[in-house]
């Protein structure tokens, strides 16, 4: 059975020597030192590592099963749901007002990663919950607010998102889902609703549905599309739970992975729901919920990648296999272990290189949503919506290809599932899909986010890129090694942006068929500033005669290696851009 | 439910318009002309289409199971397997003198696609068997023909190879599975060996085990080896079956795919076997078989992705989801097909180009093979020994990327197993690691193959490719989106080989730190040569006024996306290889 062992070291490093978060001046930060932090930090890796790891492959064995209408969730979840609940997890970062610890987004970002990559399924149930919170907060009433958020807070009741229908997906304005006024001033809701991730389980007492559907009068396509809260069970006045809302279970799915979670179709008969937010503008409420969950989808790519790679670290050190070209390194052994061979070397660093350079943008990316809610800074919002799709869609699509490669690492033994390898592979591939899949990132990426707010945010991150270079030139721990290679990407990206501004206008399919690579090479800039921050910080605390010179010399070279080994894509990423749209949109649907 | 539906048109067209078989002068090829390959095809696609696909999804969900020491194969299995049986598949390219029809390897393989695409797990029962029966035309003496040939060919027997144990897979020398000789010139053969797949089921009367063991006197690693026949059912002199030989099945893995596929662990007890050519030189006579067989898995490889491909296709096709960008494209409906969508398109062109190249590649692989058996053409032996390890490694990690991409064009319906996108990825990802994982190839590469005879193939390659781009400049078609990328390309690969010459004597592990991204940029030349001969084939047809233009410009069309978005990528796998060992081998084993 796999291992897992919470990287709070990294982190650490991540939160104090490179984000410097006590320094920030953003409100609440203050209070995250040194010690406030690995405190959080090690009491949730003790739960993931002892309580939520051991469960991974019993989740995935058994799978969640439906019963009379009732869904079963795997041996041993419900102990370990109601262990999160004490332990208060699932409040970390939301308002005291309702039960929350207000603490940043950044810290209940590092502990989401610990839980994620212990038990990916088992953590949905709250991820879920903790998105439908965020869009209850954003955007319904008071009432509402006090009915629902404290429950839900404290995870006594869990929430979901119902967006997909059989017929649509990406594609909400298609959504027949309909909602009915009532005089009350609630709505009967009525339709089916598909790929609901934690739709139903038994470990919470209710289970709160935030529902897309049409109301009268709204019009076609989107913007007739409203918001609903749809309980489970209805709400008595006194906050007691009532009667069976019209709400049911019509099937578990059978996925490729994360069986732990039961991904379930939704039948609305009828059913009671309340809008949240105004009429006919659903959809932004629900987007509230979607950019943080984007976030967190992205996190999910790089977290099961950790996982993985932790296990393929541990196979290549134990397992004995040939002699090291360069000579025998394991005299008493009849063979060198996996680890001496460079074609595995290459594979480890690939994801370590990439786990730590994504956990640095995903925490960073984490500290501009804090600075955006807590400064009200605007340039940060910008910024991180902007980058939201970045996250989301290349620490995907790497994320499951690393999980991928550490399964390489296993040979044989990687393709049996008693081994674990094959579950985070397998988990790891439904984040490039749900939360809009890794086309729809690269398509906002590209079609909305480059030329919102009139290219502002896209120009402030050259901007960035370009200062943090000119600002560290004299460094030459970092020149060569890292500011280079970021200038040289950086410089293929806004190639690559300039093609899209002199195509976008006259032949939108040419900066469209370049989405994907635009996407990923945007993510191996971002990459490469955070693998040269994190440089820079190591290389100070190198300077300063640091107690931990092993772990900072780790950094650089880990640093060195992405520098040196993936940033060179870039440029294979702009030829295919500038090849345009003509080979990719010449052939006619039926000659295919 | 997915489809199937042989591409017999495609095949057609390498077979005659690129390799022209008929002219190219090896024996047998003459009568392989097109309504002769064309009747087998079709045959082959029938069988394929209406027996072997529908059992597909069957064989994934019901898997095999062992009860009783028996193994008993998904429903449908068997009958299929008659039906294989009854129309002598398995003879087709095997010599007449044992039953067989020999016809050319390279009809064998482009019946082999139909089949593996068709249903891979199914088609490993016949492929090992086909395996076996080469190592034993290979090696072993008449006798042992006679005996065991005749039905194996007719597929009343099958076949298996026995190589990994529990503690070794890559590292041969490491085997335990004894060999005592006996007085009778046997030997009595005991050990475990695992990951056997087709080891054991209830399709064929016997099955005949080629056994990896070590006989004494054969000292230490892999000189030591031998290699025998361990039949399930001990075999009369008359040929008839007798008592049961000391091998039993252990059990059954649970795996990630190819679930219709008994991968077994055997454990022999005293078992009766038979050496097969020289004693301890085991290893000689199954490298015959492995080098046919790498063949085969880099067909399982890209013949996936074909499958995989034709889904994703009919899908885009029929789902309405969205509206293309520049302008409603089906106004009756109420959105668009998702194949309007650039980002759509680019990955079913990358699907579409990557199939067809790695077919084109395969057969013309398949072609040197006959050259080399059938003219005994020294050229063509060292060529394709060069790049055995090439369209292995190069087109299973390509062929299960492709999987997983057809697989995201579904959105979240291809994470549902029922629509079984999932099932080709989980069955295509056996292929990067079975038949020595991806990184051996990519080391039998770069540590062995490229200075086999001095260096004499890899040149040859080259002058191939140069005069090829050489012969055709003055061809407008060709010129600017065939044969410069081409050009490019096989510069950027020939600078790589210089790097590892340069490097190679003073630092191995300089140029084993790059023998992926070295296997990556051959197979994008190799690709890029195919389809530059593909082009001059379809540019050729049309100039002679083809009656099927839509057809050849389709293949241009495809072949220009393939040279201009995917050999870019030989500039990126330069820059890594030319950044050396040092990143990748500079971490201690514990600083991982």
């Amino acid at each position: 059975m796999p291992r897992y062992t919470a990287p709070v070291k990294d982190m650490q490093f991540i939160l104090h020597d490179m984000l410097k978060a006590t320094d920030t001046g953003i409100p609440g930060y203050s209070d995250l030192d040194r010690e406030f932090t690995a405190a959080i930090l090690e009491e949730a890796g003790k739960l993931a590592e002892g309580v939520l790891a051991p469960l991974n492959a019993v989740g995935d064995t058994e799978g969640c099963r439906l019963e009379n209408g009732v869904v079963y969730t795997p041996t041993g979840f419900k102990d370990a749901f109601e262990q999160l609940k004490e332990g208060g997890w699932n409040g970390l970062d939301l308002p005291e007002e309702y039960g929350g610890q207000n603490l940043p987004y950044v810290v209940g970002t590092a502990v989401g990663e610990v839980f994620v990559s212990a038990n990916m399924a088992f953590n949905m149930y709250q991820g879920l919950t903790h998105g439908a919170i965020n869009a209850i907060l954003a955007a319904a009433s008071d009432e509402l607010k006090q009915t629902y958020l404290p429950k839900m807070i404290s995870m006594e009741w869990t929430g979901t998102m119902n967006l997909t229908e059989p017929h649509c997906g990406t594609d909400l304005g298609l959504i027949r889902t309909k909602a009915d006024p009532q005089d009350d001033g609630s709505y009967k809701i009525t339709g089916q609703k598909i790929f609901i991730s934690a739709g139903d389980h038994d470990m919470a007492d209710n289970v709160i549905h935030l529902v897309l559907a049409k109301a009268p009068g709204g019009g076609a396509g989107t913007k007739g599309i409203s918001l609903f809260i749809v309980p489970k069970i209805m709400v008595n006045e006194d906050g007691s739970l009532g009667a069976r809302n019209g709400v049911s279970v019509g099937k578990i799915e059978e996925k490729m992975g994360i069986h732990g979670n039961a991904t379930c179709v939704m039948n609305y008969d009828e059913a009671t729901g309340y809008l949240v937010g105004d009429l006919h503008k659903g959809l932004r409420a629900m987007f509230v919920m979607m950019n943080e969950a984007r976030l967190g989808v992205g996190l999910q790519g790089y977290a099961q990648a950790e996982a993985a790679y932790q296990n393929a670290v541990d196979y290549a050190r134990d397992r004995l296999q040939g002699r090291a070209v360069t000579g025998v390194e394991n005299p008493d052994g009849n063979a060198d272990p996996l680890i001496v061979h460079p074609d595995i070397r290459r594979m480890l660093m690939d994801q370590k290189s990439f786990v730590e350079g994504a956990r640095a943008f995903t925490f960073w990316g984490a500290h501009l949503i804090d600075r955006a809610h807590r400064l009200g800074d605007k340039d940060a919002e910008g910024l991180i919506s902007l980058l939201t799709p970045v996250i989301k869609g290349f620490q995907t699509d790497v994320g499951f290809a690393m999980t991928v490669q550490a399964q390489q690492v296993y040979g044989g033994h990687g393709y049996i599932e008693e081994q674990g390898m094959s579950q985070f592979a397998r988990d790891a591939r439904i984040a490039m899909i749900y939360e809009g899949a890794n086309g729809v990132q690269a398509l906002d990426l590209v079609g909305r986010k480059l030329a919102a707010e009139g290219g502002k945010p896209a120009m402030a991150f050259f901007e960035m890129v370009k200062t943090f270079i000119k600002e560290n030139e004299g460094n030459e721990a970092l020149k060569e090694p890292f500011l280079e290679p970021l200038k040289a990407a950086s410089k293929d990206l806004q190639a690559a942006m300039m093609y899209f501004m002199q195509q976008g206008m006259k032949n939108p399919n040419a900066a469209l068929a370049g989405s994907t690579d635009f996407m990923h090479m945007f993510g191996h800039v971002c990459l490469g500033l955070m693998w040269a921050m994190m440089g820079k910080a190591s290389a100070q605390a190198l300077q300063d005669g640091t107690s931990d010179a092993t772990f900072h010399e780790t950094k650089l070279t880990t640093g060195r290696y992405y520098m040196a080994r993936q940033l060179p894509a870039t440029g294979m990423h702009l030829a295919r851009i500038q090849s345009g749209a003509e080979p990719v949109m010449a052939l006619a649907a039926e000659n295919f």
